[in-house]
C-alpha cells in the first residue's frame, strides 16, 4: 500500500517566481500576442461557455471575486480582490490566482498565481479589442493612468496592434517616470505629459486604467476626437468609472459580457437598456464593429472570465515539458475512492 | 532590491499529506469535537455571515461548485466536485479544496486541500444538528451508505454526541466491511446488517449518505419510528434525493440555508413552501428543535459554504506553530505596488 501520493493527486502549481520565469523563457511580446491570439481564438467560440456574472463579496474597502466559467470540456475559475486602498498601504491592489479543472472528472489540472497574468491577459485584451476597433493606421496611443498596469497595456498594444508612440499621463508624476523608465529600450517612443490634454494630442488610441474607487471623470467630452479608440479600463466595479458620460453618449459603446459590464463598466452611468455591441460578435462578424473613420469606439472593458479561462489554458499549454512549475499533493486520493478514511488511517504511520 | 518573496506574497499551504498528520497530532475524535464546536460558534453568529447559495457549473456527469462566504474580518471559499460516476473509474466523487482570505486587503492567508477537510467538516455537521435534535438518551446509529463518508459520520457521533452502537448497511456488502474493518478498535459497537430494515432496528438516529444521483427511496415511511431523528446527507443536488417524500411529510425538517436546500435538499421533492426550521435558529434558541419525544426530526444537510469557512478558520489556527503546512509563493508584491512590471523585469536575471 503506498503512501506517495498518486499522479492524479498532484496539481501543477505556477508560483509567481515561476510565472516571471515562463514569461521571459517565452520572451513578454510574444507572450501578449500569443495570449491576445488565444482570447480571440475563444471569444470566437463564445456561445459554448457557460457564462455567469462574476460573484462579488464586497466591504467598505474593496472586493474580492470569483470568476467561474467552463467550455464543456474545461471548467476554470479566478479569486480576484480589488481594494484600490490597498496602494497606499504598499499593497497590490489587484491580487489573483486561478485554476483549471477537467470537467470530465472535477479534478484539478492547474493552480497558478494570477497577479501577473492578469496584468497580462488585460492587457492582451485591450490590445485585442483595438485591434478589431481602432482605425488601421493607428501608431499613438494616449496611456492615462501609469500604475501597475500600464506597461502591459502599452507592450500588447506593440506586440497585437504595432502601435510604436506613447503618450503618459498619471495624476502623480513619479508613475509616469516609473512607467517611462520600465518601458525605456523596448522599442517605443515615449511621451511624458503632464496634462491628459497633452497625453491626446494626436493619440489614436486612449487607454485609461486608473484605479480610485470614484466617479471620475478624467476625460471630459471636448478632449476626445474624431475617429479616436478608447479602452476604458480601469472602472470596473460599482461606483467606479473613468470617463464623462458625454464621451460615452457620443461613442459606440462594445463590451464583453452585457450583464456584468451594465453593473461594473463605464455604462453603468447611462441608461439599463443604453445600446450596446458585444465584441465577440465583431469578431465572429455577426455585428458591425467601426463603421466609419470618424467614428468613435469605446471599449468598456471590465474583465471576463472567458479571457482568464483563455490565459489559464495557454499557461497550461506552455508549462508542459518545463521546469516552470511544481506538483502540488493537492487531492486526496486513496487506491479504493471509497476508503478515505483508510488513507487517513495509515497516514498514521 | 530583493527578488525574494515578502512575507505577504507567501501563503500557507496545507497540503493532503499535512492535514492528515495535523489530525492526527490533534487526534480524529478530539478535531472532529473542536471543528463542531466552531461550526456552532459561527452558526451563532449566522446573521453577519455574507451568505449566497453556492455558484454551480453542472455538466451531463456531475457538477463542479463555488462557495463563498464571508463574516466581515475574513473571506472563505470552497472549490468542490461532485462526480457519482468517478467511484468506478477509481477517483474520488468529491474533491475538494479551499482558501481564507482577509476581508481588509483581500490578501489570501491560507490554502488547504480539503477533500479529507470536507469529509470531518460534514461528520461534524451532522453530529451537531444530532446534538441538537436528537432525544437525549440516544445511543444507537443506523449509518447507512458505507461509502467515504460514513466512518467520519460514526466517528464524530461518538466525539460530539456520545452514541456508541453502530449499525452498518450498503447495497455494497463490501462497503459495509470496509466500514466496519475501519472503526474496528476505536470503541464504537459495530453491527454488520443485510438490510435497511435491520440496520434501522432500535436506531435513535438514521444517517444516510449515499451517492448515487438518481431520486433514490432508501428508507420508506413505514421503516422510519417515532421519535428517531434523521440525517439525510447524501442528496445534495439537483435530482438526488434519498428519503420517500411521505417521510419528509411526517418529519419536522430542519435546514442549513433554505434557498440552497430547496434545490439541492430532500425537499426538493416537496412544495417550494414545504415548512422548514433553520438551524442555527434552534441554536440560538430563537426556534424550536425538538418538541416531543415522539417526534421525527430531519436534518436535510447538504452542506453550507459557512461550515467550510469554520473547517478553514480552524485549521488556519490550528497550523500556527506546527510543521503541517508550506509557504507558497502565491501572490505578487512588488517593493512598490505600482511597479508590477518592474518586478517582472527584475526576474529576468
Amino acid at each position: 500500500m503506498s503512501l506517495t501520493p498518486s499522479k492524479l493527486a498532484m496539481v501543477p502549481f505556477v508560483s509567481v517566481e515561476n510565472m516571471m520565469k515562463l514569461v521571459h523563457h517565452i520572451g513578454i511580446e510574444n507572450f501578449l500576442r500569443d495570449m491576445a491570439a488565444e482570447i480571440e481564438a475563444d471569444f470566437l467560440r463564445w456561445e459554448l461557455f457557460d457564462k455567469t456574472p462574476r460573484i462579488g463579496s464586497h466591504s467598505d474597502v474593496g472586493v474580492i471575486e470569483l470568476m467561474p466559467t467552463s467550455d464543456g470540456e474545461l471548467y476554470g475559475f479566478k479569486y480576484v480582490n480589488g481594494h484600490p486602498k490597498n496602494m497606499k498601504e504598499g499593497l497590490q491592489t489587484v491580487t489573483a490566482f486561478g485554476l483549471l479543472a477537467e470537467v470530465y472528472s472535477g479534478y484539478p489540472v492547474l493552480l497558478s498565481e494570477m497577479t501577473v497574468l492578469t496584468a497580462l491577459r488585460t492587457a492582451g485584451m485591450s490590445a485585442v479589442a483595438t485591434k478589431h476597433l481602432a482605425n488601421k493606421d493607428s501608431d499613438t496611443m494616449a496611456m492615462i493612468g501609469n500604475g501597475a498596469q500600464s506597461e502591459f497595456q502599452c507592450l500588447a498594444m506593440k506586440a497585437v496592434c504595432g502601435i510604436t508612440n506613447i503618450r503618459l499621463y498619471d495624476i502623480d508624476p513619479a508613475a509616469t517616470d516609473k512607467c517611462a523608465a520600465n518601458l525605456a529600450g523596448l522599442g517605443l517612443n515615449i511621451t511624458k505629459c503632464k496634462t491628459p490634454e497633452e497625453a491626446i494630442e494626436g493619440a489614436h488610441v486612449i487607454t485609461t486604467a486608473t484605479a480610485d474607487k470614484d466617479m471620475q471623470t478624467i476625460l471630459t467630452d471636448n478632449m476626445v476626437g474624431a475617429g479616436v479608440h478608447i479602452n476604458a479600463i480601469g472602472g470596473d466595479c460599482p461606483g467606479k468609472t473613468e470617463l464623462h458620460r458625454d464621451i460615452v453618449s457620443r461613442s459606440t459603446v462594445f463590451v464583453e459580457y452585457p450583464p456584468q459590464t451594465r453593473i461594473e463598466g463605464e455604462i453603468q452611468q447611462m441608461d439599463p437598456d443604453h445600446p450596446v455591441v458585444e465584441l465577440w460578435q465583431v469578431m465572429s462578424g455577426t455585428a458591425k464593429g467601426r463603421q466609419s473613420a470618424g467614428e468613435v469606439t469605446l471599449f468598456d472593458g471590465v474583465g471576463f472570465a472567458i479571457e482568464d479561462f483563455s490565459a489559464l489554458r495557454y499557461v497550461h499549454n506552455k508549462i508542459k515539458g518545463t521546469p516552470f512549475y511544481d506538483d502540488l499533493d493537492f487531492v486526496a486520493d486513496p487506491d479504493d475512492p471509497r476508503d478515505l478514511f483508510g488513507m487517513l488511517q495509515r497516514a498514521k504511520g
